[in-house]
């Protein structure tokens, strides 16, 4: 998976709701899940659940499942578009109250597998509905494709993204290394003092990258660690309120000091600013048309130096 | 040669040096030169001469040739590696003294011919060299490879990239238009203004594009206008000294007034500054081993506003 310049850390996202009345979906057990992870060429590694949530690891991320929804993320080359296929296979059109799949722009976008064209032209076999490209083409943007219909998100229905790139200081020598440990990394991370209240499952690499799953009642976090020497990229998602954790952000980006980073937001009130230490560049502004609204924004630091070209 | 996303703009650029003493390259005339143009499967649509340089507008961008070197730049989905193999069935390596292939990161690398690892194979397999990055892989940058040997460039031997993004103004209605005229385009480039010793040639393509050539003497001027709707690309190039003309990258800001662009310095002395209408977001400074000392600088407008997300 790790070609000579740097495994895909870049992510594709699914976000499936069932209308009310459905049997669980957690009820469908390991086995039909297996199968639907399989379908992205990706495979469990390991599992936490508690009464609202099963919260599974994944060779290439994660995936979350409730009793009505799951948010299933993939990086790497994998084909996120195939589980979804298959999940089709047992829902009708009519079962879904909602539908979204996005991808961010990739690194090496010629080694995927299929496209982003390819993968909506497979959704509108499926579903009609609406397609964006949330950011300029030329730098971060996410493609993001969503079933028609319209929702009324409730107020506690929102998902935010914070997609870091360039790690820099302590964090550095913790994860870009061969036979980094968990204790240090979390640590580093201070989950105890971040999400008291989450129970976590997480994992290293080989020879490096880190996940993790935390979850606590019907909310999850996720990090995903891709620590490439000169193209590291770390991802952070939630569904946390941060209207009430109006410091998580800021406490992330203090421990992985990132030269520029994204944010994402479904139904979150404003991009919140950075102080001295950083400043928006770039961004939007919308309403998807199934009611989210959406804020994107490319934030960098303030402060930089020229750095030297890299010999390869 | 356009997919539904638009024009490939981003350019592949390679520049050749004889050692001294060899026979002239001009002299090898048209059908020599046909050839090589047709091998990155591109066309030679009108020329330009003077007493220094033979100047080609091709189907995709530009060819400008001397009597000791030549510089090539092509766009969509050329394979410009294939003209320096065929280059190479009439030189040997002692015949070489420079040789830079370079490409920037594309828009679409997804529906490229070639990566430029694959290229890099077959350069190796020509010449010892060195490889770089210039820019980081999550945004604008640029791959390059040269052969092995110090130049000691002449003070007068440098090139200047100016790479703009996402036009604005008076230039969105006259480049982004079927039908567009020349009078208009050259009217709003001030060429005369601008470059009034040039002879120059230009060619508007369908439904839309623009192409310039210039020369004077040994010099050259390029502009290459690929006018997409929601992702605009200008690129500019030309081997005058920029000390001796300050002015000139700001008076083409203006034309194009972009929301971001990158500057690509070969062998000048400073990445200039554009006071209180862009900053510098990011850039290199690096001198090559075979002694080119290159600056790389991303820019972007001060004062942004979040846009729309684009439907699709």
């Amino acid at each position: 998976m790790v070609n000579s310049m740097g495994f895909e850390g870049s992510e594709k996202k699914l976000e499936v709701m069932l209308v009310p009345g459905h049997s669980s979906l957690r009820k469908r057990g390991r086995e039909f899940w297996n199968g639907i992870v399989e379908a992205s060429e990706a495979s469990i590694l390991s599992t936490i659940s508690n009464q609202h949530c099963d919260a599974f690891l994944l060779s290439e991320s994660s995936l979350f499942v409730w009793d009505d929804r799951f948010v299933m993320i993939t990086c790497g080359q994998t084909q996120l578009i195939n589980s979804l296929v298959l999940f089709c296979e047992s829902y009708n059109r009519e079962d879904f109250k909602s539908l979204i799949f996005q991808r961010k722009n990739e690194y090496f976008s010629h080694l995927q597998k299929s496209t982003f064209e390819s993968d909506r032209k497979k959704l509108e076999l499926l579903f009609p509905g609406h397609t964006y490209q949330i950011g300029q083409l030329d730098g971060h943007h996410n493609l993001l494709f969503h079933m028609e219909g319209e929702l009324c998100p409730d107020a506690d229905d929102c998902t935010s993204e914070l997609l870091m790139y360039h790690m820099e200081g302590e964090a550095v020598s913790v994860f870009r290394r061969e036979g980094a440990s968990l204790e240090s990394v979390r640590g580093l991370l201070d989950l105890a003092g971040l999400f008291p209240e989450f129970k976590t499952d997480d994992h290293l690499f080989e020879p490096w990258g880190y996940s993790l799953n935390g979850i606590f009642e019907d909310r999850y976090i996720t990090f995903h660690v891709t620590p490439e020497q000169h193209s590291s990229y770390i991802s952070f998602e939630t569904n946390l309120k941060l209207e009430e954790h109006s410091e998580l952000f800021t406490k992330i980006l203090e421990v992985f000091q990132p030269q520029s980073f994204d944010i994402v937001h479904f139904h979150e009130r404003e991009l919140p600013s950075f102080g001295e230490r950083y400043q928006l560049a770039g961004g939007t502004n919308d309403r998807l048309e199934c009611g989210y609204p959406i804020k994107f924004g490319h934030f960098i630091k303030r402060q930089l130096n020229l750095g030297k070209a890299l010999r390869l």
